[in-house]
């Protein structure tokens, strides 16, 4: 058993390999219909084309007088065109009324143009009395006309699968008139939190026992990465009780999750039942916070055992777990972390070449610069680094660290 | 009636002017407790003082043996030094175990650190042969070993009031051991899309009339910026009914939000309304798109009446509105959206002076730049400008516009 520990961890997995082994066993999510007014922040699960067009019909751009564009021509300050009011087309309003030559019909901004006119004067230009209206300026055919199609014409492809649904989305499918669409279903997720020391909150703190504080951040992680999670269970050290629980969790989520018991103390039982009961895919990947990360699978769950110290836990999540969540949620972008440009602030070297490096820092705006600045070195226990940082660097296998001034790419937290 | 719609426009207000009246009327929600692992995305509402030493108690950074340091003195690979062992501790346990001089304790990373030692040697650095251990190593007192409080001190503020509940801190607060934490109450949001020509999705669109994708998109937004909808409905352009339902949301919501019927058209009723029921506080702003808007109160409730074009809608509630419900949370940062600095790719010259214009831009790496390239100069029924780009550029009311190659603040869509 120990030798089976050490084996793991005697050839460390570069991350990108990792990653590759991991997505090769990836599957999707199914598809299921939501009303479009409940789709924020769910992943679109189909391409989207407009069955109608943007606008539905010529409409008015302006508050104004629809017109034929001739009768205006010539129109000014000093010599108004004089044209007759025929009516009023109110917005939503179906109207027979026609211009003719010599005609104008008052209309609101997004009311339909009415047969006959090409124009709309807007009604600042104008002046009425009693049924003539005194035309100012002069409009060119199709003037503050939006023309059926223009924004949007029928059958254009107006999303993708695989965007995250904001409100301006919900917008846009809904002025489309789609009321229900297809999203990806959550990945289910169970976690479990390893470990003798662990004390749930709320409760006093016995000496030489920490609080868990794993299994609340790795399931705000989940939700945060539109997973969802159905089991969150803190274990002892109890192989027996750690074994029935993956056994269990593998017959309902897609992702196991454990926090603790994967490095190589006398009481890291997760690398000797990942072996027994499933297969082990990556034990131990070449980056720092993070190195002792074991990957496994068991029928269709993939397993993954991140270390008990909070950072690297962070650091694993968002660097492998959440990239793993959004390939099943077909994401087009599998890292929705936002990414910044900055300059270093000051000279980092790494410890130790052949590992990619997270380093975490914090941002400062400074003319039209950002500078990033690190927070902490080293400490993956220490979760205020976090708090107190923005977002991190990637420091990659064959670098010796970064030099101040350098730009780097700041991945800020989600 | 008339008159009283025009006197509002004939005087555009300051973007800056209507917020400062805003926020004069603005009160903050009341606070509730939530438990932590339920209090992602929330809006904190008391500043956290630790209560406990994290580390809670001096524990190893390694796994490896507990010593006295000046017993290693003088170890290296050549001339390694032999200590006996005299048993473990395991994580989590609380032992009677003391290192004496030339006794060493096996330990695991996180365990405590045992009476009369003050280092610990890391396991790769010994070799054991029965009870005797070689240290090939010496130590100097504290390597290690992670000193109780070295990394937060019980009695300091961790976090303020006002942040949004990141994972993060999450997981810090619960390894402080707060169970429950007061956050703010979400104001509680009604709203309404008004106007004749509006057909709900899921119905066939009659001619003339368009798709309501306002109330969607504003309600999707109002759970983005952290407000709870209470109440969200079409309305005819009926004086009696928009009456009806503002009255009565004015029981109940801190925030209603109208879209539609707030210009000067010959149905735009709101303004009217709202003076005969509350007090108009602004109509119309120097802003593009977006001018329209009227803000006006009724009992404890702030009425916003945005204009029915979906982009001059989403623009006000994110200058607007969105930093409205943010300051009832008591948000330290009232606008959520991430400030990306980028360069602008051509020139972007505007209409009007004295108006603060919106530009929609998409953004572009380039090298180690990110260029800005404005989507759509004008269009604000045109939602799919907001769907193909990224941000929005604040060009201000004394700026002529923005040369190419100027650098520019993007602030990111919510």
């Amino acid at each position: 058993m120990k030798d089976l520990k050490k084996i793991g961890f005697s050839k460390l997995t570069l991350l990108d390999d990792a990653l590759k082994r991991i997505a090769s066993l990836t599957t999707s999510t199914s598809l299921i219909e939501v009303e479009t007014s409940k789709a924020l922040d769910r992943i679109l699960g189909e391409n989207i084309i407009s069955a109608i067009d943007i606008p539905p019909f010529n409409r008015s751009a302006m508050d104004g007088y629809a017109v034929r564009a001739e009768d205006t021509f010539g129109a000014s300050l000093s010599n108004p065109k004089k044209i007759k009011k025929i009516g009023t087309i109110e917005i939503g309003e179906q109207s027979d009324l026609a211009v003719e030559p010599g005609q104008a019909i008052r209309i609101s901004t997004g009311a339909a143009i009415p047969n006959g006119s090409d124009s709309v004067v807007k009604i600042e230009d104008t002046k009425i009395d009693k049924n003539e209206i005194s035309f100012y300026t002069s409009v060119v055919p199709g003037k503050n006309v939006s023309k059926k199609g223009e924004d949007i014409p029928r059958g254009t492809e107006i999303l993708k699968s695989g965007i995250k649904i904001k409100a301006s989305h919900i917008a846009l499918l809904s002025s489309l008139g789609f009321n229900v669409l297809k999203v990806k279903e959550k990945p289910l997720v169970s976690i479990f939190a390893v470990g003798d020391e662990l004390i749930e909150t709320g409760n006093p703190l016995p000496i030489n026992k920490i609080y868990n504080s794993n299994s609340p951040m790795i399931s705000s992680l989940v939700e945060t990465y539109g997973g969802q999670v159905v089991r969150k269970l803190s274990l002892k050290d109890d192989k027996a009780e750690i074994k029935k629980n993956l056994l269990l969790s593998s017959t309902d989520s897609q992702i196991i999750i454990f926090t603790g018991g994967t490095s190589v103390g006398t009481k890291d039982f997760l690398p000797e039942i990942v072996h027994e009961c499933g297969e082990v895919l990556v034990h131990g990947i070449a980056m720092r916070p993070g190195s002792p990360i074991l990957i496994g699978s068991l029928k269709q769950s993939l397993i993954f055992c991140l270390p008990g110290t909070p950072v690297a836990a962070y650091v694993c999540f968002l660097s492998i777990v959440g990239i793993t969540i959004r390939k099943m949620l077909g994401c087009s972008n599998l890292d929705p972390r936002i990414e910044i440009i900055a300059e270093m602030s000051q000279d980092v070297p790494v410890g130790q070449m052949g590992y990619i490096h997270f380093l975490r820092v914090k941002l400062e705006k400074k003319g039209s610069k950002v500078l990033a600045l690190p927070v902490k070195l080293k400490g993956s226990g220490v979760i205020s680094s976090l708090t107190q940082s923005d977002g991190i660097v990637e420091i990659s296998e064959e670098m010796e660290g970064m030099k101040k001034g350098d730009n780097v790419l700041v991945y800020l937290y989600p």
